[in-house]
């Protein structure tokens, strides 16, 4: 196959690539700027419209400067950023014995990736994790990059929208959200405190840097990978590409099919975003899916493998305990978590406790030497409405605390994972009860869906969920497909999957007040208010479909510019009027000193 | 063309129309009931599922024993209710001088409704609206068919799922919501109070009661109408038909375009739930689109024109004062309401108070003569997150709240309309405010919307806010469909806009502790976990597109009994194995000793 063919990578209309250059360290940070027209006034003149900065997770895919070639993956962005800590070593060859025999296997050379690079490790007895250097005081590349990519060029947005600014922003801002622009040490102290992480492994020097945090933009994730059942390496490394465009921050790769290795170093080398795995299911295909005939060296491998490839976070259910498991006895759904299924059957089948809990310190010992995070999975997650904040769930949340503070110990960087299905009224409770026993590690929560009564909208169902969660503090959202609970996603799954929890994560740092989110609501309503139709659908997270709608009824050009659209027509446009209205007043006395004039007046209304 | 082909009226699958029977009066109420099939118990065992009976909107057109004829209009289910009352005059002619004036009209014949019927109205003196009955102590049939409809037979619920019942359940009741089961009494009490009303013209026998409270279920509306650039009639009103089958409670026709009184006529007579008017709108029509020359006649014979048709309930912008409108000047996208939009310029162009305020007792008379509800309208509601909650859009919000004691004074039922745009953060101020000022008056609104940068999905940014003011106390949402802000929706958008609305409203529902709303979530629930999968396709708010992606992957028959899907294959399904997982510990100790032991033991958990 022609691998270019398969990827999406024309850049968003109207919008150009741009480069900030950082202060601290030489770097470049890329981000999207969207360029307006002017604004005609009805005096005849025109008003500039400055362009509007995106913060952008679609990588050298939008840049038609970059030469892109899968078959060689991305440019190594951060490789010397890494070599001049001069606290890794470069190994001669992969270390874990599976990596060894795929290599060596000659049936697979066609699916193999042919630039295969050497792996890094940390030098003995070092530490290479974000979080040791935060607690060092060393402000890396990686917290400057993120630092200048959070406030997405904040200072413009000062300027430009003072006067637009909606006078209850920042009302309800989140515990220590910055009040204005965030610094490279504000980055450095949230990750040291263990209330942020920034998930970049060392072999994923193609990754651009990005931290989860609830003092930052809420971030979400997109789930990827194959399955027994559907799909090949290239429609994966397309979905994950295509994520990204739409603004995925990290991809978790959930292959359980055939290939696991192989596809996933496809996908790390062209992924412009952190990858996440969970370990476990790619070790149930070492031992044929039979859960019992797992062992703690067949994981640790698979540990070594993934994190040699340059996987940034492993799901790790430890805190499936086998005393949790009968707590699951009069659940309506059981345990729904693959991974939590797979250890509770595990741990009933030997009458053992579970070996990644047992191991966990030997597991810290591997997470650091590559600078792989810890997503404490939450095997016990409620699979339904009826199952919601039960013992078994908060039983396991108390021991992901536990396992926290030892992850800490090692300076391995942290977060927690959430449920699931929760309704609206015990959602808060989820995020109160993850801060109090996990100490503040960051919350990454699936949804929650917030009813069970609608499969194929379950984007929907968990949007609710997800944008409330949000707002109380979860720091990174991962996305539900319409397939939820139907099947796997394609292609249009994923957008749609990715776009809906855009939504939930801007409309979480609206009500957070986070500094700039809402400069791109009041670019937009301002476009609309104005009739710039062509603004106001390139400034639209998604602008394809913005622009299809309208044109599925106004296909000419003239009405890209007209005081209408099909919704009211010409004479019940509302903004039309209202703009007509302003006209009017224009003429009489200012409208402003009126409105003035009345609330002195202490709004008398009945007379 | 053959209007039969138009209309869709297939029943869903495995659901049958069931009637029960009232205790008071001789009515039947229709509902939903979805038959299950039997879940195979690992000892080889059957389980009987018992069939969900579910609130249904869909009226004759889901009963294949009910012939349908749409020239001839629905069966006039009501029409015996109202006349037993002895309070009506069934007039020789219509009142209204433009609907003579289109009667007469020879040019429109190939458009006019064959089957009219004579308009009913109040005799000389009385007064036939709900609230009036509801005042002197009388349960109305319609009040009685509401309190069978809301409960669901929630009777057979509480006996089928004591056992699967979340204990969370009721957590957070509405105020007054009933803990149990709903009482015709309870009906007309909280009619009487203003709590709650029932809308429904006597000019509409064809429809079905229902109610909008906040002690009831969260009701939604969707709105259909032709404009000026598009749509027909035979549209239109499949377009009704068509969201009474996927969950519309009430319909409003928005019609600004051609033949708008001939439209109304087809829709109200094929239409099984209450329609709501914007009677501005035609009335603007009648003036050729010059809002300056609107005159209190012309919309006087507006009115009596609807309300003769059969309009339940009308949005009248009366709140939208002369001295409000200089509050818009600073907003970033003026005054968004069509409604208000016209009135202000109406206001500003004559330097006159809003005629709609200077007649409201006027109108109050009218209203009270065939039972059509005030819907009073939000004309000064934010358009985007930068105006919402601002001087201007609360400023009305009083106002509305002394109309509504007006109102209330003539016994007319009065609801309020609510915003819009509105940041999660800002959405409770709007419930509390409107509470306060409108006296509990019912609340009911469009969204909110909860970001302004994702045009074409303003179903899902707004089914967030509706979801959460729906917990609030909102009473009724009025849903926005993905073409919001981009053009006319089509049967596809309006569906899109009517189930994501189904999934706030019924998410409102459990988050309030509606008795009875768990128990479908529970059932899907269950039926999710036994891999019942067409059960749970059938309890699915869209059965057909639930059953469309889990076919996309896996169409043979042999995998609606499979025990896994496309999405995790075979191996990694944790629902299979969380099965396995209970059959090994049924083989141990019992699961739930183990659990309760671990309780006592007070969770030591670290070792």
């Amino acid at each position: 196959m022609n691998h270019e063919e398969q990827i999406s990578r024309t850049p968003f209309p109207n919008s150009k690539k741009v480069y900030i250059d950082g202060e601290i360290h030489p770097i470049k940070v890329a981000m999207r700027e969207v360029i307006l027209s002017d604004t005609k006034l009805s005096n005849g003149g025109i008003e500039k419209n400055p362009p509007v900065t995106i913060y952008d997770t679609s990588g050298p895919y939008t840049d038609p400067n970059i030469e892109i070639d899968i078959r060689k993956g991305l440019p190594r962005l951060r490789e010397n950023w890494i070599l001049d800590r001069n606290d890794v070593e470069i190994l001669s060859e992969i270390s874990s014995d599976y990596g060894q025999t795929r290599l060596k296997d000659e049936t697979l050379n066609h699916l193999r990736f042919e630039y295969l690079h050497q792996p890094k490790r940390a030098k003995k007895g070092a530490n290479v994790t974000q979080l040791y250097y935060a607690k060092q005081g060393i402000i890396t590349p990686e917290m400057e990059y993120i630092a200048i990519r959070e406030n997405q060029r904040i200072e413009l947005i000062n300027e430009q929208t003072q006067a637009m600014q909606c006078q209850h922003a920042g009302h309800s801002f989140g515990a220590n959200t910055p009040k204005s622009k965030i610094t490279p040490e504000f980055v450095r102290s949230e990750v040291a405190c263990g209330r942020a992480i920034i998930p970049n492994n060392i072999n994923h020097p193609e990754s651009e840097p990005m931290i989860v945090g609830r003092n930052f933009l809420v971030k979400i994730n997109a789930n990827i990978g194959n399955s027994a059942v559907t799909s090949s390496i290239e429609e994966e490394v397309e979905k994950a590409v295509w994520a990204c465009r739409w603004g995925a921050d990290t991809i978790m790769d959930l292959s359980t099919g055939k290939n696991i290795h192989e596809t996933r170093e496809w996908i790390i080398r062209n992924s412009p975003v952190p990858i996440g795995t969970v370990p476990i299911y790619q070790a149930l295909e070492k031992v044929k899916g039979i859960a019992e005939d797992l062992t703690w060296e067949i994981f640790r491998d698979t540990l070594i493998e993934q994190a040699e490839q340059g996987v940034s976070y492993f799901t790790i259910h430890a805190g499936v305990l086998l005393r949790y498991i009968h707590l699951t006895a009069n659940r309506v759904t059981g345990i729904v978590s693959r991974g939590g299924s797979i250890m509770a059957k595990w741990c009933l089948y030997h009458h053992k406790e579970n070996f990644l809990y047992t191991h966990f310190e030997e597991i810290c010992e591997i997470m650091k030497q590559y600078d792989v995070a810890f997503s404490l999975g939450d095997g016990l997650r409620p699979g339904s409405i009826a199952d919601a904040n039960d013992a078994a769930q908060f039983a396991e949340l108390e021991t992901l605390g536990e396992l926290t503070k030892i992850a800490w110990k090692h300076d391995v960087q942290v977060f927690i994972e959430g449920p699931g299905h929760v309704p609206m009224h015990m959602i808060k409770e989820n995020m109160d009860k993850q801060l109090e026993h996990c100490h503040e590690a960051p919350f990454y929560t699936l949804g929650p869906l917030t009813t069970d009564i609608a499969p194929g909208y379950d984007h929907i169902t968990s949007a609710i969920g997800a944008a409330m969660i949000g707002w109380y503090g979860c720091a990174m959202l991962c996305y539900v497909t319409p397939k939820e609970h139907l099947g796997l996603p394609n292609k249009k799954d994923v957008k749609d999957g990715v776009i809906t929890y855009k939504i939930s994560a801007h409309a979480a740092d609206l009500a957070k007040g986070h500094p700039g989110a809402q400069y791109r609501d009041n670019a937009l309503s301002k476009a609309r208010f104005e009739f710039r139709w062509e603004d106001q659908f390139n400034l639209a997270l998604d602008p394809d479909t913005a622009r299809e709608f309208h044109d599925e009824t106004l296909p000419a050009d003239g009405a890209k510019v007209a005081h209408f659209c099909s919704m009211c027509g010409p004479k019940f446009c509302s903004m039309k009027i209202s703009q007509e209205i302003r006209d009017v007043a224009a003429a009489e006395k200012g409208m402003q000193e009126k409105s003035e004039e009345f609330i002195e007046q202490g709004k008398e209304i009945y007379i």
